[in-house]
């Protein structure tokens, strides 16, 4: 009995989560005698970003007889730009075309967006954190899609697994508030990881965020790798200004070197303005894993090598110099 | 070899997906001896919605010691409302954290933006297309999250099935692309499927849609359900006046009783102006499959029977007279 | 028995139009003995704009004994900018200020916004087919303005005859909708006018603009000129992307120099967007005829030699070296 | 050799100023022996209005052998409204399309614009003055239809007969600038004019406009019906406050019954705040007289009885009970 | 030698402090022997407001012999309103026209601002805080018009005895910076203050301020009366959220009965908020002291009995039914 | 009996003004013994301006064993620069935080505003009119402030002398009004005033601008220095129109060196615009008097020579080159 409503990867392939029309098209055609049609098909969007999940694609059509032309995963597109071509008898693959623009569409807006916070970052650390935030069944394709997009690591396992890191994330609220205090966490944090895992502490569970910083700072001394500030929007959120004063109070108590991470909110231009006020890493979550989808449309652009278009769109094949031929 | 970046049940029920940061939460607390600690934690969300996805969180806490009180699929709740409660010791589910607010997240989204269109149709049907617009192994998903939100079909087989309905849509562009001609295609679809199929053709591939509209009407007659009006932005879209002239025109040819189906870019504002202008039913896509995550939150508030809770909220447990028992 | 409204030429010259309070001010003047007064009087405007409509004023002033300096026709004047000077004894002139003025305001308007139009036309060309909202005693004026502000052509018969070019315009939808067809209308049009009239065929009457356009290319071949695009509001008027998918429809059936001439709706900013996507001739009415006057005032500046003005202006003559002494 | 650009009448009625390519219409009509087909045609408006200059409409189909039905002359109209529906031979009217609109457009907006400051008079006078702004051959038509929308009265001669009134304005700054004072000017005005003539002196040429105004009330006694004012831009314009003082003062020199009258710059709004204030009368130009034309069209809906129409349009007769047949 | 630049009274009320042109206005006016002149003045403002500060009008004209009628301090106004009415020789007066309209300016001003912030406290209590935004010399004329408006104390020392009030605050930043310890000086200030004394204690000078809420109630038991919450912009200002959970943990610690006092940054829509938040008592600064003045005008109305004004303003009195004769 | 609420020398040194809880801080350390811990305050502010008021904090402290470092008076600063430091036993000097810091906040607001006039004026002169919407107690302050930022002139009598000039100013209205007739006035003040004085006379209390300027101006003649336009705002204020045309006309009369002198609702924009328009001298008062004060802070930062701060500061000195040790 199924547990989960989120489609097995053999579903997928199979074409269950197809939409029922690209089945009526096929008995349609058939009937018809058309089923065999040679066409050529075109994906673009209407907006522009950072192309994500072509591999995907490539491999439900890997035993396909069809030619495909493709941009390369990471690549920036222009709206309209042809993004993929194919090529084919169209019942070689025309009823994966739901399948194949759901591929592309959310993958390639967590991408665009994960970007967009890697530019504000300035150089300094991006993690995704979004998993939460999205069905488990794709925590790992937006996931990867963020790593793909510039972030520097993930939190969800398997996501970062899939683009070959490890997962990264630090010790969450549940952790404090079972224990009943920052520093016991802290120091049984270090008893019990690898030496070679940086201690990073989250401090705003209990007490003031400076505060509770200096005294872990105190009580790991140079083991202390940086301490990561989630200050709840009912206080206020994350401020330069917080940023700046916990900065200076841990440099009077002699910490200067302990990072700041920060998580909570982010969106890029906020990022600006913390990288400026020293925060070295940024968790994003909403930012990316809400990042509307990139909607992504296949038209029929040439049957048996007549160029066509539905109204609305330009007749034939909209050439495009980017394209590599994949297959 | 992987041939999708999304999550299987068993990896997710095995919690692959899971933030990396739980894993480690779990080790520290076993180092501290503080692994059995009975807790109570809550989920809220901070914008007003329309709650789905429940059965996947009940399914994977199935085999747990906990209790779970929790509002029901499809129930409506407030910023910061209970929605689920669950109690027990902290491993027993502590680590399926980013699993269940996922199952939550976006299911409640896209039931809350599938009701606010169902509520501007004003008694016409509501069909969900967006399949398209998301990664495959979450369309069933979206589209089962949209028939909780009143959605009168869906288009995705799997999503469709998964709420007991049989999927519905009708012939897409790539068919009549093929074929060459709209009457055509509207023969073949009359020949080859069941009588009790309603006749629903588009008509805004090749020609003007109020001609193609009575071609087709004056071609299947009274067999002809409905013609579904696609107009793409570059035509200037569907508008109310097209509407009522593409009536008006089949009116005087003597087909008054032709549904009118409408899709593309669809939202409630726009919805609401269409069913006015004599729309039967509308498919919508991006308006419910874009729907922006709506974020849960889930806090501990009480370990060991004490209300606590973390800077920023109110300690102990938030009562709420709507949670059921359900386990 | 009068058949219109309008005031016929001899009505105008004999002061029939004035305003009554200017024969109040003559019989008062001579009343006071001062009706022989010598003034100087000015003419300036608040907006800036192109000058239109002097030769009537000059015409209307041809037989009195007053000295007039002026600005040339179609030259631009700032606010405040003196536009004519005329010097006379108040009695040949001053009844004739409503009628001066009001020769000047529309035209002005009228050529300062063909003037816009042109620029936004970026060496494309420019018809004013606005007669039909403006009172037909007048339609001849406007379009002789729009013919001073850059338009190359206007469709009023009197209108263009009086700038020296014959009228241009195009068949109108209600040919088409008596004959039937578009095709048997161009066939007509092919048939009965002169060879060297371009053949320029409105092809939206009844079909999608494409689907027609090609029909009448292949049924003139080299003999269309081009065609007319005029979609209406309701079906989302003219946009660049169908401009684009027209010619490239053309192109692909094999008519790539058909001109693509469009009307409706248009202004500037529109006909700048519409031209960069390759249109070749606007057809503008409302945005030129339904320009709001340059409110055009007269001021005494000097009585008997003596500087004077009415409270809010400068006394004396306001000196512009742009003004040429035409009488 | 023609002195003004304006068409006579006579041209109207021959065509002279109608839109080509009605001409063109007709000879490729008779080419294709369809110039005989019985049609009707309806025009409507996009916008609301009040509906003026029908009578014209009527005198040039006068002697052509048609039906008209029609809205009657001020009776307001609401967006794509049947206001008049013509029935007969195409060729009968059919070149007449343009002179019909245009005699309908601009005086319906003339009206529709005094109506709206008729309202907002509040019951005070409403007086047109706006024959300066538009060219002489239509002064006349602009001011009768500013008498059709409310206006009391209107200052262009011909204008004001064509309503069947004596038009009505009072003496401009032209007179006091060349008489040099205003007392004199009151004096020679009381001297000369019918003792009938309501006596309102403009006093804002050369004083204070309440010193003057006390001034002329002082001279002119009972005799003084009201005073005039007109302050410019340049002075701040006709405040509330400024009529409220100018009143306060006449008060106090013994003159409490001399009326306000304003004029410049005047548009609904600022019509309400002077009538509150306390202004008699409101000369109004530029609001009317620049007023946007009510854009007609006329389009055809029915061909030898059969409904047709263009593409955007409902085919066949729009019905409206208020058409009243007029021929 | 000058310790300040504020004025003495005595300085005062020898006019030092007028300025310059009155004093020569008197010396032309004995030159012209109209310095005995009997006139009525009026003193209005352009701004609705309550009025304050009219003890000192009469305070600087005791020894005068002139007549004034007034409205009461603490009574609203408005607009052109007459508030005080002057009648006597002007040399009487004349001279403290700047000293008099002064008096009232910013007094009416602070006591609006302070009326506007308490009607926003909804019955809970308004203090003045705002001594330390204006020069010393008028702190105590601030904090007395805070009051009249409706403040319940102020913390001027000299401010509140001038209302015939005790003044009211509680301890600031400095102390605690000093002491090193918040619990240590509520120790102190138990210790020391009388018992009738309500412990008030600022607790966001070092720590979370729901954590030092509780130390401190936990140290003073019951003797606490109650907490002021100060937390400054950086650290995200004092929210309704923030008040909710700190007296949610002060209650789940036992300790229900706090009372809570907020400052900082306050005006009237927050004032709203955080008084349904359970705020009991606000600390308003800035708001208050830094309202602009509500200037005055004085007019001389009438001269010698003869109603009179300058340009602008209606001549003679404008009777006021609310003025009562004062002297 | 006091007459004034205001706070004499003698009550601001010995700190009657202060707030009560520094009374109250005092003692409370007196009892914890520690009334003379030595510590380090800084002041700053949150908005830029330009610092007045310094000379008054210094004298205060005259007698207070503290060592100060300061900005000088007219420097400018930035948000959160250290304005001010004092270090000393807290004794010394914390009780008069409140009178510090507002002896600089309004000061500085009025030097601010003032140097933001004096840059519009581009050259022109600019003199400080403001002691009416202040309290006479602090209009020397205010006046001297402005002088500071940049005025070339106050017409507070007390106000200019504290900056070492004579005040100036001209006749007010009631002048006029008391005498009847504006060049009977200026007659008296030729007659009166010594030569050395400049003549500049108020002419808009009775008649119209530009007549009561020649007037005066034939009266005078070379005697006269300027005019002043204070047109109220009921009038239109002062336009550059109306400068425009004042100076045009006593140009014409052949009074071309008569300078204008303008007072009334002046702002930075509006001086802009009318120095272009030949204004030779601006009178502004609200802008300058009503200008927000610049609210100052005085926080502790060291205490016993530990850098220390409250929440939301940075602990320990904020140095600045720009500071001068004045004790
Ligand atoms: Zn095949
Ligand atoms: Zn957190
Ligand atoms: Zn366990
Ligand atoms: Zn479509
Ligand atoms: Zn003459
Ligand atoms: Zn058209
Ligand atoms: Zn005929
Ligand atoms: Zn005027
Ligand atoms: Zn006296
Ligand atoms: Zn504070
Ligand atoms: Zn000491
Ligand atoms: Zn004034």
């Amino acid at each position: 009995d199924r547990q989960l409503y989120s489609a097995q990867h053999d579903e997928i392939l199979a074409g269950a989560t197809t939409d029922i029309y690209f089945i009526r098209t096929m008995e349609i055609l058939e009937h018809m005698n058309l089923a065999h049609t040679e066409v050529v098909a075109e994906i673009f969007a209407r907006k522009p970003g950072m192309l994500a999940g072509v591999q995907e694609v490539f491999n439900i059509l890997a035993d396909k007889n069809v030619e495909i032309w493709s941009l390369k995963e990471g690549e920036t597109f222009e709206p309209k730009e042809t993004i993929i071509r194919i090529k084919g008898s169209y019942d070689e693959f025309g009823k994966f075309e739901t399948v194949i623009l759901g591929c592309l569409a959310s993958s390639s807006a967590w991408a665009t967006a994960a970007r967009e916070c890697k530019e504000a970052c300035n150089g300094k650390q991006l993690l995704c954190f979004g998993a939460r935030h999205v069905h488990p069944a794709v925590a790992p394709v937006m996931e990867r899609a963020a790593l793909v997009g510039g972030a520097d690591n993930a939190s969800c396992i398997l996501g970062a697994k899939l683009f070959g890191k490890e997962p990264s994330g630090t010790v969450p609220h549940a952790a404090f508030l079972i224990a009943g205090d920052t520093v016991a966490v802290a120091k049984a944090y270090d008893e019990s990881m690898p030496v070679s895992d940086p201690r990073i502490i989250l401090i705003d569970t209990f007490k003031d965020e400076a505060e509770e910083a200096v005294r872990v700072a105190e009580f790991l001394g140079d083991k202390l790798y940086g301490i990561r500030l989630d200050t709840p929007s009912e206080r206020g959120g994350v401020t330069p200004a917080l940023v700046e004063e916990v900065k200076a109070r841990l440099c009077k108590a002699g910490f200067p070197h302990v990072k700041i991470i920060v998580s909570g909110g982010l969106y890029p231009e906020k990022i600006r303005q913390l990288a400026q006020a020293g925060v070295d890493s940024f968790g994003v979550g909403s930012y990316i894993s809400g990042a509307h989808p990139i909607d992504m449309t296949m038209d029929i652009k040439e049957v048996n090598g007549k160029p066509i278009a539905k109204r609305g769109r330009i007749p034939g094949i909209i050439d495009n110099p980017k394209l590599i031929k994949v297959k």
